[in-house]
């Protein structure tokens, strides 16, 4: 499997992790079969249309291969028949949200630099990439969109896309480097999650 | 009339439809003159910001040509002065995006499939631009998105987007094609609504 | 300093401003050092992502030059450090936020007449990227939006940026024409807020 080939799968299994994701958020929000697919619709690819037109390719990559948004609709559809029991329901968008955060943002950065966009920018549009998709899905559920609430979330994508970023510059082969990078930021966010690791907060005098 | 002239009246149309409907949804909210003009600017505008993004055509036909803000503006501003009672707010507001919904999604899943976007790619565009401007619309003014709801709305777009590019494949007239289509999502999106026509819901087991 | 040093400066101040506005709205919120750093970040350079995208310049000058992230990161990182007592939160982000408003919008018309979109789109541009970093800031941080509330705002941006049009038309030098433009623009906005400038609102009979 070549560098390309990796970046499609991994493309396309982060498609369906985070169609799953926002398909679980809307049946717990008891949105019909057309909004629960919805749903994981623009969460799936609202971050890789964002990426594409940032990158300069258009028609994005999601519109132009039918893979991506069949992909999208028939995780989405299966989640709304199979979905877990309720009480799942938030530990599967978390866990499903953090591995799509990994692969999308590892994936994404690798492209924005073999598109020729310097380093700071790719990291940007990686971390971007990554978060773009659960805030659309937190935005349309009426939820505090993850990457405000106070958890390492952007800064663990952001961290991982910074380790691409610098594997890159050394030649590091890139479907092990994106691998890697994607297990270490989904990794971060989990045990952010699990031990409950907490930024500081401003301190507000009256 | 060619199919080009046909294209831009089509979208012009859409846009003053899309405006009103922005306009009749900011009266209702109670903004004023400004924020009424632009909820119907954007909701006008934004669907067709964005296919334009999508499918490479920058500057933006609404920012190139200045018929499409002066058409959103004009209309928005004569919807603020002239707006109908209270109580046909909320039914304007649904009339008026059926009409806009069917318009938008039938010109642009036209236009992409003319700008080279492949058939499901181009059915996608048409989606998301005929349901763009009522989505900002209600982000906006703090309301359920209308395609969450529990009607038939998106679905209604998509079918007609596949008609759309069906008949493009077989060379059908693009006018003619492009009408009927439209008048068919208009039509199955006001049917839909007044029949009460709900998609399942997943069943939630405690 | 000629016009395209000009235009960076006057660029990168609108950043600072907007990132020191969106981490002010993010402490009042009690987000956490990342999501106030996340809220500056987006704020600041949501609206110039938005317009380098219409314009068609890809990648995005935020990406391709990585002065803009780190003065926008910084810059909310300090004001989470620093930030003022939080009776002077809410005045710091109205002034702060008009001062970006006119450089942005000032800034951003020039650089779309320069870019060949024509007058009226190029207006619509510069309003769009004046407003759009104070859209997301309320949108995610569950404000009204700002553009909403019934005081002069973005019709304050589109009178500056058709008096960009106008004077580009007439071959007055950019730099004076910039600066001028963006201090009307955030005089309009302060005057209106202390004086408490209202424009009508639409007279809904029962």
């Amino acid at each position: 499997m070549d560098t390309r080939d990796a970046l499609v799968v991994a493309d396309l299994v982060g498609v369906a992790v985070f169609a799953a994701s926002g398909a679980s958020a809307g049946v717990a929000k008891r949105l019909d079969l057309f909004g629960v697919v919805f749903i994981g619709f623009v969460s799936a690819l609202g971050g890789g249309l964002l990426r594409d037109v940032f990158i300069g390719r258009v028609p994005p990559l999601a519109l132009a291969d039918w893979h991506y948004s069949v992909t999208a609709a028939v995780t989405a559809a299966v989640v709304f028949r199979f979905h877990p029991h309720v009480a799942k329901l938030r530990r599967s968008v978390l866990l499903l949200d953090a591995a799509g955060l990994g692969l999308f943002t590892a994936a994404s950065t690798l492209k924005a630099l073999q598109a020729g966009v310097p380093a700071v920018g790719s990291c940007i549009v990686g971390m971007l990439t990554g978060i773009g998709g659960g805030l659309v899905r937190d935005l349309l559920t009426g939820e505090i969109p993850v990457v405000l609430r106070r958890e390492i979330y952007a800064v663990a994508a952001l961290l991982g896309a910074i380790a691409v970023a610098i594997g890159y510059q050394f030649d590091v082969p890139a479907t092990p480097l994106m691998l890697t990078a994607a297990v270490f930021i989904c990794a971060l966010r989990v045990v952010a999650l699990s031990r409950r690791w907490e930024a500081p907060v401003a301190r507000l005098d009256p």
